[in-house]
């Protein structure tokens, strides 16, 4: 079996107002030394054997088109195998 | 500065309906080796330089009382610490 493992955070810059929210009630939940927090998605997808290569071409496809929106988000994908 | 990287996901055996939406989704997406999908959240958390075990300590804990649901997620926090 083939794990990916894929990251999708707001990118730099771009105002994530779920991650502003955060900031402020960790603040107020006592954790005083906060100083920005950023919310994104992680999505774990465990895919059967298969030429590797199509794979990891499909996964990097459906994740730029489908999964993030390349305009506000940036994302990575890790790759793990796991033998059973 | 700390970075806490925070990761939260549903539970292994805990009903997932976001996942499976998406298995469905990336299945007819060409994406046809999809056996499984797990979708969490990620939460990065910059934090001023302070008592390194004080930060553990806190973040420890609302990431159990506040951001992650014990019940039915598990989460796991990743530290890096980033030289200005």
């Amino acid at each position: 079996m083939i794990r990916a493992k894929l990251l999708i955070l707001p990118k730099t810059g771009v105002f994530d107002p779920q991650g502003e929210t955060l900031r402020r009630a960790l603040i107020q939940q006592g954790l005083v030394e906060t100083q920005s927090v950023r919310v994104g998605k992680e999505i774990i997808i465990e895919l059967q054997d298969a030429d590797e290569e199509r794979l990891k071409k499909k996964v990097e496809e459906v994740a730029k088109n489908f999964l993030a929106n390349p305009v506000i988000e940036q994302y990575e994908i890790e790759w793990e195998r796991k033998e059973q």
